[in-house]
């Protein structure tokens, strides 16, 4: 069970990217030719393999121009599908149809290509327990979206923002003057909800830092031997992350070592797009 | 000269990304850690060559959270740099640099990527004259950082948005029944100020937009050969634009026609991130 | 076929104007008096002839206030009525209708006083082929909508804002070094949808801006005289418009010079709302 | 003293202002001609005579572009100043004096054509007693300058909106059952800092009211004789406002009368701009 | 009848306090536990007897987050009802319903606790004709909300604001230097719609007031002796308000010196929710 | 080390307070009486012992009207002070201080209440090691206030909304079939960073969510022995809450089981505001 995206956080968001592209004088070239009563049938189609996600967030912007717009969704979010499928029919008011086209698309090209990506990385290391997880390397203004379509993807949620995790770097370590002193603030001042991660980079501090009792571990740029001889020293007493240096070609062999999580920044700062358009 | 981008444009987006990141809690880690009066100097350095672009907009993030830090900037925006270069030295209260690292640097990297990318791109066809455009697919809720970082890299912009020309593509011609209907129509509605530029896929069609007087003519997924063709055929009359299949490789092809434009979507909607981070 | 305004656009527009005449208590009077089942039918009744403009727009604070209420719509938009016609008719719960009268009314009394006064400068020259434009001298916040009812009236739009066309004036000139240099520099810097208009007082700089390659010329308070010899000049190889000391008393003697556009501040800084009132 | 606009007010609607000129690309004109370094010593002068107002606040877009931008007010809001004065003198980087222009022109020929109409009005009648208000005809968004310039006139404020104040209508009266009725439903739900004014087009219905205890009566379309017999009966136990059919030429006759208020709703909505340029 | 509460007005503080518990993750509980398809009947109960206010508020909550959900109110604002007892039924999709409970009791409570403890200072003092006001001592942000519920309570409302009415405090009066100086000033600057109140703390300061012809004095930290001094000492030309000092127990004795109005500060600051909460 | 409130959350809400007592007229009385250049030194005084908590928030209030006033903070947030202690001294233009003073006392009054009782019941316990947290039972708009609030009086904060940890109810449990169903849902669906806490009413169910790996367990409406029981079943390997019905006279009752957390509900909801006043 994916766990949704609520409208209430989503549609502002859409509505900004429609204002963006409307401006004040809205679509001069629909609204001059394109007679008011003119209807139109369009199909949402995806023009190379992937993973579907932000569906509902795209057709929202067809249904704010026009609520009259009729929607029919074949492939929803998480779908996997060939290229050349249709995922949603589109039957309404012309005018509105074409002048939402490109907000739509670009919102869902972008999401369906962090789910594909991710599902392909989700895939790779399918024989291992490891999860992926994605990072707080996202799109400004985008979180909500991409860290959802991660979720689609197969993947899981690291922190959602700074907010709502404690994740100790070697600057706080070196402000605080040690990494148990780091650990034991952060306890202090901070309620029973919240977990408390720490980075490292050697054995050394991973061993001060399990004895400091952090909930989990970020393993930063390490090479998967050193990744395995983290895992076993660790031996599931704390939840273990690589992170760093991770690459689509070498998941396997991290995954390989027992960790509980990679966390990928790529997934949601460098991927392409899953090509999608609208054909009437 | 680069056209700048105006604080008043790029602020609200910036505050926005904050927001995203630090929701109501703001930064528990560094709050939690790092004394209130611990001061830091930090250095945003690039790890691998390309140009810089939204230096600007990724230092309003620190001086939004806290006026205070001291910035210092070596490379600016359009500076082409090798990796390892330190492009900007901020000296401050350390609390207020831990916690708008991530959302200066979301900004700053994806802005140099594009940035890069088109600077690549304008450099494989510098010998010819034709220019590198960008498209309305970009990410919802940046075009107008997107635009710019596409200028910083040395192209042109196209339309900003559906408000600011007139785009006619083939289901504009269909609901209206015709070419020359359709730029009638627009030249009818709209003002003087406003261009016309239509979509075709074949000599005949654009024989049939040069005698209504388009200003300008999309030529979409022709080959090179099929764009030479156009562009003899237009001889001067008509701005010139190819779209649609233009890759890195085959980019200098297109430019050897003698096109006016070529616009890439990819460069905004598929491009990876420039790395870039903060050194302590 | 009159462009239209995006509901998108004008409703926020509509909600602050409720804002503002609602505050935090909203309508005192008619909540403390009138019954919350009170029902009625009201008629919007134009006071003086002239062209109806913002009807969609006004009856949107209805709609916003109680969706209840319905409305038949008798004259819309675009509409010459004569004094005392209905233009549309309500129907509902009276708080709602007596609350948003006021909003209603103030939107619509000055966009139908726009067109209508638009509409009298176009029939003035109706004989000529020349066309009406309104300027960037419009209600601060209400651009949008004034604009709009200018294309009611059967004008045309000029620019939106600063960003959708460049205007050069001479204190642009100054600052670049001279007309040639002013238009270079546009040109370089922006994409080939953006059209180059430049103010001109002479026939000199005329000829000076026609060779530099500008798309069109303001031509500044110019006489009809010089007017007419600066349209022979150009003979049809720019867009002339004639902008600054047209009246309405002498609008027809710069429309016979042949000049392709004048343009009208005071269509949009001056003008008398119609009068218009609602009827229980 | 005028009471003054506070900043916290006027500088949201000079921002949108400013929003709706510059869109997402800025001033494309300034940006790719003027260099960024260029300074300029600008003024803003008064084409025709009249009374300044909402200085002030069309300064602030100058402030909100550029902070670096030194002004020096000469004659300030409340000002009576002949053709060709200069009124305030900016000096600072041009980019931002020429963006800003037009903007600060809008307001300010917007709120200083409101209050020298006020002015004229309240000068008119001057050897009489009564005061001069402005109702809540007022631009759509702009009420809280609006209600300024009218107090920079030398007029008074009516009610802000539907919230600080209680006006009965016949519309009112005619759902609650009679003007007793609707007078005290009034005084029973509401705190007593809200005065109840009573709109009346009668002498007996003038009666009916002031037994009911209303705190004024708006007496409506009434001749200025109709206007004096109401006062005589009223006799200083109410105060007394005359509004509708007051013209520039019948206004001293009401005044005559010796009626407390009269009210204009023209002076907000159908006032030319008084004209102001930015001279270099 | 209580004057009701415009959904504009209170829609968008709904909104902001969902979006306080959603952030952009929004309900991980549910969303991870509670299938999509699952559906629930709720109670809203009382737990302790009180006064229900606020119903329509609180329900906007569900409104927003699913307008599926079905509702059936049994017991509405104004109501006074027993612990135990069921005030509306709500049926629906069980995400929406879990979701969106905390935020719609935080509400209910607020307001019902509001409206409770107003209803029993009216109770207390119903044999005599004194009315029960709130003050401007509420919370930021939920003015337009407690006032409401002052009023569902039996109360009415003193200023909502600075804006709307003139309280001259005994820093106004030193500024100003006097007191008839301070009323005069008011008197001038404002229209007449404006009601001038005036606080006093002796019986010197209430006839200089009266003389200077303020509307209302407020009687400030006066015991009932006092109280009724002044009550006799203004003899019905004022309106007379007692503030300071007043609580449960010493109520009826303020009331019975025939003061028209007693302010309460802690009906808004101070008073316990009433206990509400949702039963499955 | 309290964890401190960013400004960027707590000035929009500090405006909106401000927008809410200023309307769109301001402070009539004020400017109507008030000179513009008169100044004033004012003391905020605490009227009761408490502890002090908002004080940045509410001189914010200040700050926004007029950024010259000076304001020295004598004793700040976590200071414990005396009945009649000064906190804070300002001085500036009087109009200003005048015109904010309610809205920061309205903003000081309910932080430095809820501070009080928060750190009475810190007291009240504090020969144990037990923490008090407080809830999701906040002002609606007020959370990050209200949380740093209880952080100032030595409280810890407990989740901050629906998204940053999860809490299983009953009807959660009931919805997905059993303890151990959500449980495992709920770690399937999250990443590693969110916490799993289950509220149980029984000892049965806490064994069976001990057991299906609950990071934490709310003790739902225990008795002390009933809670001495889950705390020694328990014996340290989740974190243990008590919730509901914890009064101020048995609060040691329950931290003397050696349960972790005891959280209440009243400390937000129901506490009195802490009086303090402007002294000039």
């Amino acid at each position: 069970m994916t766990m949704p995206l609520e409208p209430t956080v989503y549609r502002p968001i859409v509505q900004r990217a429609l204002d963006e592209d409307l401006g004040l004088a809205g679509d001069v070239t629909t609204a001059s030719v394109v007679p008011a009563d003119c209807r139109l049938e369009a199909r949402l189609s995806v023009r190379r393999a992937g993973r579907v996600a932000g569906l509902p967030v795209a057709l929202a912007a067809f249904d704010i121009l026009d609520p009259e717009i009729a929607v029919r969704i074949v492939h929803g979010d998480g779908a996997d599908v060939e290229a050349g499928t249709t995922i949603a029919v589109l039957d309404g008011p012309a005018r509105a149809i074409l002048t939402g086209e490109r907000t739509a698309l670009n919102i869902l090209t972008r999401l369906s290509g962090i789910a594909t990506a991710t599902r392909r990385a989700v895939a790779e290391i399918a024989p291992h327990r490891t999860r992926v997880a994605c990072t707080r390397k996202t799109t400004p203004g985008l979180r909500a979206l991409e860290k959802y379509a991660v979720r689609v993807g197969g993947g899981v949620n690291h922190r959602f923002g700074l907010f709502d995790g404690v994740l100790i770097k070697d600057n706080h370590v070196a402000a605080a003057g040690g990494i148990r002193q780091t650990i034991e603030r952060s306890r202090e001042a901070l309620g029973h909800m919240m977990k408390i991660e720490i980075e490292v980079d050697s054995l050394d501090q991973l061993a001060e830092a399990m004895e400091a009792g952090a909930d989990a571990v970020l393993l930063d740029n390490m090479s998967p031997d050193q990744v395995r001889a983290a895992v076993e020293l660790v031996d599931g007493r704390m939840v273990t992350e690589a992170s760093g240096g991770l690459r689509p070609d070498n998941l396997r062999d991290y995954a390989a070592t027992g960790v509980d999580i990679v966390s990928l920044g790529w997934l949601t700062h460098s991927v392409p797009g899953l090509d999608i358009g609208l054909d009437i």
